[in-house]
């Protein structure tokens, strides 16, 4: 029986974990937090710091196959362990490509990877002294995700806000919408892509509204961003899931915006619309089994369901009964004990053949559920 | 967060606890076998014995809701936790009815189900000194699950091979094909049935091949058969996920040849196949939620995964890598570390719309997969 490592617990491992339970592989999650939602669940939990490398080194040491739901990990420890024999998904040296933006948009612009014209400071404040065009977005090198590490600068006005680590500049895109494109890579070199996913954006709130597969754009876009998406992991030379984010500029053109190199966000509805879900094919890649089919058994939207504003503790998830008695909906909960507002709870996706009335019950789903702390 | 237990931990509750993680519950596993498949894997597992009055009580008393993935449990513990206030699915009442095969049939009879005429007999000796018409199918009245607890009596010639215990006698059905209809009960009396199941058989061993979802049959037959399944299930009168297996003649009646009350292997493959597979009905059963969709994304079959004749020992399945390169192929694996020949190791669900394709695509599986022991 193979035994699957993998560096962090939270809602990723989760659904990891409630698929690859019907494999015969033997599941260890490596995660700091003592309630992380897989604990429970795992065939072994161990509770420790995935960044630390000789944690790392020893929960990786006695098993097959490491895996990853978090970007944040020690690296040099999965450089060893590769070392030694076991196989390690994503390959470290794609993985330490991603954890570092500067060394990512470098990687792109050698890969002739479109992509946002950027600079790169060490020194932040170095850009007081550089004859720069704004607005222009910061992003912190390391350890940013889900929108933390990036800030906006609109003019010189704004370098008193500016983060004071080492960072890239990016020039916004001229924005039509956002995209993402989630990728599967196996051992030999194998690598399919799923119909691309649309960021539909509430224009009301300007906030995501929900995900959309697949897409509303036309095919001469989505084969383009697919072929980016491929060209990306083709010169990432790693297997594993990749979601590659991009910017439809309003002159359709595409850039990347930044790629994971886990099952990510963009992919959740894969689990209910396609043949094989993203986190199916993590495990594959894990096991070096054949890839999965990508194909759609049907239109899908997710909406994430996020704690609500002004509530703090043990979460409790209000009108699960009517969200489920709308048709085609279906919930995951993270299993996390406290909520806070804007942490991810769970998501919903649903499902449904006429895009309309896709839209009509997202709607609806987004005036029936919330997420609260127990008064 | 809903308490839900489940008395047994074996494959049905190990692919209900799969998808049981996505909601906001706890689950807690009875199974008098340490190494049950659910084991690890529940928020909370107990070894105990599930026929036994107060270990079934103490398991339940500080739960919600109690549910069964295996029929020979104590009745009497379920009466008793219903009689304080839990939420038991199925009803007690209906359980009884159903663990007793005198019973069950009686219960057609009184309620106008087709079913074989058959007679009962405490006293199973007394066959000798009966005229009867044979063939006939002895079955025990209790315990009897998966072929066991019944006994073929082709003339009186055959009368030293009786069961030993108290049973009833069924007159062969004239047998065209069996089928089956899944069928689930809310709290409020909604009933919702799967298209209905066909038992394909191997005609050059006369065996099971596989089950085909919906089934090649008229639709005047499967009408009139969910409409039977639905009129068994509302005269049980309680929520749960029943299964109807059905005998259809050779002159196109049906008979009922017997009731599952709990998730049942002719389900398996509306996890890939349906929009809310059996298991998520079962949740939701014993949640109170609303009853999920039995409309099908696609026709799936499902072929059983059976340990190899001659092996026992630690089990090992072969040409997995094999198997899942074989398109719209997926892979249950039930988790148990000892294979013994015709024990049920896992399952293999096959989806696609092309019927032809599908059979292919099965013959293929079948001379593919095989589950042996650890040489």
């Amino acid at each position: 029986m193979i035994k699957i490592g993998i560096l962090g617990g939270g809602q990723l491992g989760y659904m990891f974990l409630q698929n690859a339970l019907q494999y015969p592989c033997e599941i260890s999650i490596l995660d700091p937090a003592a309630d992380a939602p897989c604990a429970p669940h795992a065939h072994h939990f161990v509770q420790g710091d995935f960044k630390d490398y000789d944690t790392v080194v020893a929960f990786g040491e006695n098993l097959d196959a490491i895996g990853i739901e978090i970007e944040h990990v020690n690296v040099e420890a999965l450089r060893y362990l590769k070392s030694i024999g076991k196989k390690v998904v994503p390959d470290p040296e794609a993985l330490a490509i991603i954890q570092d933006k500067g060394v990512q948009k470098a990687f792109y612009v050698k890969n002739n990877i479109p992509t946002a014209p950027y600079f790169e400071l060490d020194n932040w404040e170095d850009l007081k002294h550089k004859k720069a065009t704004y607005p222009l977005f910061q992003k912190s090198r390391k350890d940013g995700y889900d929108g933390k590490g990036v800030q906006f600068l609109k003019s010189e006005a704004d370098l008193d806000k500016m983060l004071q680590v080492p960072s890239i500049f990016e020039t916004p895109a001229d924005l039509d919408r956002e995209i993402a494109v989630v990728t599967v890579a196996d051992h030999l070199g194998n690598i399919v892509t799923y119909p691309t996913v649309e960021f539909v954006i509430n224009e009301e709130y300007n906030l995501l509204d929900y995900l959309l597969i697949p897409s509303s754009l036309n095919k001469t876009i989505t084969d383009k961003a697919e072929q980016i998406a491929r060209d990306v992991v083709k010169a990432l030379n790693s297997p594993g899931v990749f979601a590659v984010e991009l910017f439809l500029n309003k002159d359709q053109t595409l850039w990347v915006n930044e790629t994971a190199s886990r099952v990510h966000n963009s992919g959740h509805s894969t689990i209910e619309g396609a043949y094989s879900s993203q986190f199916d094919q993590m495990l594959r890649t894990l096991m070096e089994l054949p890839l999965g089919s990508t194909q759609l058994f049907t239109t899908s939207a997710m909406v994430n369901l996020i704690g609500a504003e002004g509530e703090t503790g043990p979460a409790v998830i209000e009108n699960v009964e009517k969200l489920l008695a709308i048709p085609g909906t279906y919930l995951h909960w993270y299993a996390k004990a406290i909520t806070k507002p804007g942490r991810k709870m769970g998501h919903i996706t649903l499902v449904d053949d006429n895009l309309e009335q896709l839209k009509q019950n997202i709607k609806q789903v987004n005036e029936t559920i919330k997420v609260v702390s127990k008064k």
